[in-house]
């Protein structure tokens, strides 16, 4: 869409055309497009949270959770942003004093670092780079040093949507293991479940954090936190203050397919229909969408000749990618331009990487077609503010993707 | 609905139909009925919490919440459900050890005391009857053996739900003045806002908690606190550990119309939609339909004969009736058939009233028909489990409704 | 809802409210009240009226449409309000100048035989009283003085929602049978599909004609014409012009599950939501559903005193009740009082009848409640009119639902 | 999309994924996409079509749509598909055996002479080539023909969807001015109305024939005719049967905003709801980009190296692209390739075109990101089946796009 003076026969008067034709293009990473099948299942009326429909939408939309954690252990969900879940895992699981070890690798876990602080906890940083995967060597060195175990949690962030990098989960289990290591493994896993493939038991997480409005394609609104034996066994012993977040009432409750207080009813019908969607398409398939998708923004910008922000291919992200603006050009006034002039939402540099670097979300409910209509909106951008660019960026995109699809279609 | 043996001629089998043909009707005293505007604005595409569109929606519900609680001082919205509202008011405000004041007048007073006692504060009860008003005078006694001021607030529920009784907020208000107690004032408005005149600035309330499910006719996930500069500046001063329920990320956000974290984007679209609702009714007129409703559905329990639980005429609810089930007759029995039969949603007794009181909501968006529809499902199923009924409810409240309708139509 | 004087809080002015809180009653003998599954399943995005996806849309309501019209025979779909199917059944089958009977039964048969004469063809009316079943013995009589067989066709309608009364479709297929007469039967099931218990091939009628807004419980927009052998063999020697209406090629597309010419894709959405719902509670169910909400209503008019236009106690229809204005009093005048206090809506007299008769429907997707509902804001505006009631009908009508869903209960 | 074995964690068994993620691109060239504003729009319950509420709806649409004609003279909505607005175009002003002239241009023309056929008129064909404008200079010659004035109708395909060539209906106005000849001019702007600018006073057309879905947006369902006061006289001369199409009872209850049989009530809400976009884009603004993305699919084919179908580069279709698929590739395989791997609709070749071209709508609620997806999906396509690709058409596109909106961004 573009802000043009026209000379309107409709009205018969010169106006500035602001109206939006077309669908907007969603692409920061997260939340993600709501499907219509999603929006319409929460467009139905409440019902009584405590009657036997309610019971049964409480327990099938717990159970079908366990399955995209991948754990045959309790989830958890609260009527609460991601952020909440944060504090759920922390106070739910650990003393005030207690020490939590953070990784310096983004906005978000950093943010997750300061709710550890004002709960009381004593967090504690591994330094590393925002543009690589954390080093689990650093951790490994650290956890040697630590003799007495006063290491209580370790927090990764899975996938850092503000820089565009997933993070070796599996790695910092080992790690653990190979220290003995008691401390708890924490993972935010808010902008991979249900799009990059996390794997609850097999890494045995004890507590992970997610939240309905990324790979769940719902809106935001819920979070989730999927437990463990040792977790839950850690939370008998746990004297951080709670009650909005304690496990205990819902667990209890859940078992009846029930809350301990008012559940976001509608929130839950469009869950139990997302749940739907991830196994009709089945996991795997949609994790392998998700890289195929990638795989076309990435060669989008490598024949742009843009940089990405993360430094390691292995470790760029599924469902963002972040890159750098070049010298002279601002993140926001590109972001500014397409939202304007296209109706493309992109994200903007968080905290640090403000101006400097801009995110593309490719997550969720997505197809070849969409992410080729996004790549166009750059692409446009870029040249409205003059940004030189090596080749077609969309062009490329198609052409990737038709290489990472020709498996699927031999 | 029924469920009933037939031989249906249109699959050729003999088969139990269990159909509910028609409407739910909702009469729990919470989550009301949603409105279809606010279904279907809740049901629009997610856009960028960052960005100009949702900065407009963000100061529009920010500024319209403030008529609602008739305040001039700021609301923060939770994205969460009204137990997190009250966890909010408490830990922004007071420090671990805080003596807190609250009144045995239902459940929901209880389980908010429950929270209090969960931040590590010390609540204290002031005894009283459920049936009735909380008592000023023993609010009074209490204040005036406070000479060290260590009641740091008092905590009221406005409307118990779980008992149809209203409580006098302002009478709080003036022993506090009376006593000249410093003790912060905290109001439970989870029920009452936007269907009992409820005014925040004139009764000096320092923290109120309200929620998107009751009068706002919104599905439930929202939560309130209004605040008061008094507990603003308590907020400085208060120690309880507090992260995601912080007031003061919240207001330097919501100055631009923001959120500090991930808002429930799609509940603040109906939340914006009910918000002109109201406006296009009128306070005033929300506030008049609620009573005379109520009036309706008392006169329908009066005919049948049936007990309110509630003593005092003068406090009854405007947005529930409460109810004893007769000697011999149990409540969640009448719950059942109502709902299996006729597709009739009532709330139960809680906690001690379990079986023995029921509840009927009549609150939200809601109108004489409705109200009507309600009670001859009451009257049904109390004639399926041989209650005896003095007179017909229904027929009586038509009646009182025509009464209570006659200014109006003069 | 009232239109009332009020100084508002809100927006601190005297204002006239005129918000109509709660749902609207809508009570006209159709369109009757679309549920929200059928009204969600049109809110889909529109696709291709040519791809394999609608193809099994397509082929999933044709099919299901016979099972509701009891047929073995094709049923043609039109994008039409049912004025257009009245006009397809006639032009399909006959040639201009053919004789076509019809009954003085009321507004509906009048208007369907003003289309006959439309179309050239010469409609034939047998009088009759409109309060009353039509009469077989006048038809056996005609049919008699018809030696040549120059009556082409027969049309009735099955429920005539302008008077109430249900015809007898059996006994004109015996009279026709008796007399060995060889002409057409027609039969406008507008208002009898999916509520009132009708067989096409049982009774052997030749061309039924139906709509969407009424048994079927979807907006206006579609219609239908269920056919026999006879009927399509009719159309091959029948000379009346026809394009649209044509049922050739319409039965040719229809066997890939397509259409010959755009059709109404969303509202097909709605019909095969609605076809599972009443497949879901059961066509038996349905109709059994409906006599007793007729006896309900019913039941309501004689306590007032109220006389039921139709004077047959047997042949009033169980989906709508059409009642006489008393002495003195304006149907119309009534039917805009209930509207604008109550926000219900009521038929109308229709022609002759305007202002003296008054028309309640209870057809679709209807329930106990919901028609109380409407009875109490009928009693509700009798009385601001000052209209004299004997007893409380919605008390009445309680009781009368109540003994008629003993058996149910048992 | 694609259909792909995978070995499922989320169910644990190998199996087929069929789930198409992310949005349907609907690019036929009719229906377009409908909006979300349009289909909550249409997602209400149904109303009265004889109360109050509706008249303002009715009044409403049948006004703005004479500002979408360009017409100070009557717009007719029937509850129809446009096929049967052709119908009444021809049935209303015309009498058996009369005289009608149409062009050899295109599957539609041809249709809607069928049609003409069917009712008994004497339609008469002035040659051409699909590929091109219909011949000005032969309709000339034939109306010169015709001292007795004879033809009493030319009816002009404003734009055909088939051949995807816009016509001059204004050059049609001047020849028969110019030859002083009676007929009426008839135009068919099923495609044309809201995308490509129509005007119905300023070209004295006499009858114009339009549907809901195309540049209006909506689902199919809804079919108007927008009159002149000499086809309103025609009428009154005109001896074809007609009911249904009658323009006289529609224009006499039109008069308050009501309709002379049941109207199809939540298409209207929707066509309110696409009204008003229209006018707050701009009927020119929207002119404009559709022209504008006419360009950039354009410039997607010739760097493709496909053939267009429509020899005459200067009436090319702003609404569709009909292109031809090269020697040895059919076009349905195209088709159903692109639909089943990439989720994207586009339209077959129609009649003697079928498997020879292909049709990409561009048309209705589009933008510049939406056909870039499209563009893809095609391109993907292409490579898919082997067809050989000069360049890269979604970058040619891109960059075609900037070029047109370059004014507007200066």
């Amino acid at each position: 869409m573009m802000a043009m003076t026209i000379l309107d026969p409709f009205c018969g008067a010169t106006r500035i055309a602001t109206m939006k034709p077309g669908r907007h293009f969603l692409h920061i990473p997260g939340p993600s497009n709501v499907p219509d099948r999603v929006l319409r299942a929460i467009d139905r009326p409440t019902i009584d949270h405590r009657g036997p429909e309610f019971r049964a939408l409480g327990r099938e939309v717990l159970t079908g959770l366990r399955r995209v954690f991948k754990t045959a252990h309790p989830v958890v969900i609260f009527p609460a942003s991601g952020t909440g879940a944060w504090e759920a895992a922390l106070c739910n699981t650990l003393s005030p004093g207690d020490r939590v070890l953070f990784f310096d690798c983004g906005f978000f876990s950093g943010k997750w670092e300061g709710v550890a602080e004002q709960l009381g906890l004593r967090p504690e940083r591994i330094e590393g780079d925002w543009r690589a995967p954390i080093r689990i060597d650093a951790l490994a060195q650290r956890l040697a040093d630590d003799p007495m175990k006063e290491i209580r949690a370790v927090a990764v962030v899975h996938n850092e949507t503000s820089t565009g990098v997933t993070h070796p989960v599996a790695r910092v289990r080992q790690a653990l293991d190979k220290a003995a290591h008691p401390a708890l493994l924490m993972v935010d896993a808010v902008s991979s479940l249900g799009s990059i493939d996390y794997r609850h038991d097999e890494w045995s997480v004890d507590v992970a954090i997610a939240a309905s409005q990324k790979g769940l394609m719902l809106p935001p609104g819920l979070s989730f936190n999927a437990l463990s034996p040792k977790a839950l066994e850690a939370r008998t012993r746990a004297k951080c203050p709670r009650a909005y977040w304690d496990w205990g009432p819902q667990l209890e409750a859940n078992e009846e397919g029930f809350f301990p207080y008012t559940p976001s009813t509608n929130l839950l019908y469009g869950l139990r229909e997302a749940l739907a969607m991830l196994e009709e398409e089945g996991l795997a398939a949609v994790f392998a969408r998700h890289t195929r998708l990638a795989t076309g923004a990435r060669a989008a910008f490598e024949a742009w000749g843009l940089e990405f922000y993360g430094t390691d291919p292995d470790s760029r992200s599924s469902v963002v990618t972040a890159f750098v603006m070049p010298e002279g050009f601002d993140g926001d006034t590109l972001r500014k331009t397409v939202l304007e002039r296209y109706d493309l939402s992109l994200g903007g540099g968080l905290g640090r990487l403000r101006g400097r670097v801009v995110r593309l979300g490719h997550l969720g409910s997505l197809n070849e077609m969409m992410l080729a209509g996004a790549l166009a909106g750059i692409e446009l951008g870029l040249g409205d503010l003059g940004i030189p660019m090596k080749a077609s960026g969309v062009a490329a995109a198609v052409a990737a993707l038709r290489t990472a699809l020709a498996p699927a279609h031999a």
